[in-house]
């Protein structure tokens, strides 16, 4: 990664704006990043169904181009931005500043931050968010937190994605929740499927509780 | 992406380098890239096998970290370096240029280099090959060409891998086609399953006569 130290420090000053702008308006946010095609938009879609009535959602939609995501995204009436980078593989907190001018923030609980797919860069880049999620899927294979450790290393919690393709891949379950915690040993794990529902349960109880700290005050 | 334009023209001065060398051995490269989790391994391993007797092969595998990617390859009897690059979201020239040195060339038809997975920044260094490709798999979708569109329009080739989960999955494969075509026109499409086989006649047909094009001397 080329990474200018004056860029990431200008990142970085953007991203605590970005964060007192969120604490004003008591919205937690969550900055989602995975590999292209790690299910994150279908994660979002289902979780945002989910959580209707529990949680106030709004969503940032990160892409190098098309606004595919947040068309999927707004067909489940969740309110969403849509950011494309042009060619950045990631986004940066500048991106998320002008976005969160465009969300009724009053109105939000839970901001996630769908970040451009990508297993490696997002993680150095500081939007502002409460925590980072990394999405893994089954199709992937269970040997990937080890090869990419500095992005399971930057996450609180990581969302195993497509179980239900458990049986037609080699994809060990067990393996790979170990992997992950032999990167970092404080990370929460899910195992999900969007197309079953498995595992959402567990998942959006523990992002409802997220969310709510928000409403609380940062009290953690 | 933070590209350094200084650093694009000395990663070209190094990547020229690489040319010359390979150009001197008659050996034809290859730069594969792709997602993590997209099949990069698994399909270079079967494709050594296939091409044994047919193409002498080696291969460069580029990853983040580990070298569990050279020791698979190795077990196929090719010649094959790992190279790590300790944070950095693709190979570059001169990480290259020091594996060069490391293999037999003057044993060696194709070079294979898998690059770190990753869709989006390796596109824009080149390594000093004759071509790039890209890996995309069936568990990743089929939206994902115009979703990154700088990838698919810098390869020359383009491999659809997993094929045998396609019954498993909502990937249409004819629409996939055609969004490589919208976004490439130029670009020569595989469908592939590593596990089952599907699809390698073909791909490795492909290989063989790429390869044969640096025996005869480059006349394209």
């Amino acid at each position: 990664m080329v990474l200018a130290q004056d860029l990431l420090r200008a990142n970085s000053h953007l991203a605590s704006g970005n964060r007192e702008i969120l604490d004003r308006h008591g919205v937690r946010a969550l900055n989602i990043i995975g590999s292209p095609g790690a299910g994150k938009t279908a994660l979002l879609e289902r979780t945002v169904e989910a959580l209707k009535g529990r949680v106030r959602l709004g969503v940032i939609e990160g892409d190098i181009s098309t606004t595919r995501d947040a068309e999927r995204i707004a067909k489940t009436g969740a309110q969403v931005v849509q950011v494309n980078t042009g060619g950045n593989c990631h986004l940066n907190a500048g991106m998320v500043g002008q976005a969160l001018e465009k969300l009724p923030l009053e109105k939000i609980d839970l901001l996630v931050i769908e970040n451009v797919g990508n297993l490696v860069c997002p993680a150095a880049f500081d939007l502002g968010e409460d925590l980072k999620a990394v999405v893994l899927s089954v199709a992937e294979g269970d040997d990937k937190p080890e090869k990419y450790p500095a992005t399971f290393l930057a996450c609180g919690a990581a969302v195993i994605t497509k179980t239900d393709l458990l049986g037609h891949t080699d994809f060990d379950l067990k393996r790979c929740v170990e992997e992950i915690r032999a990167v970092n040993g404080n990370i929460i794990i899910f195992s999900t499927s969007s197309r079953t529902g498995e595992g959402f349960d567990e998942w959006c109880a523990w992002l409802e509780d997220f969310a709510l700290k928000g409403r609380m005050g940062r009290g953690e």
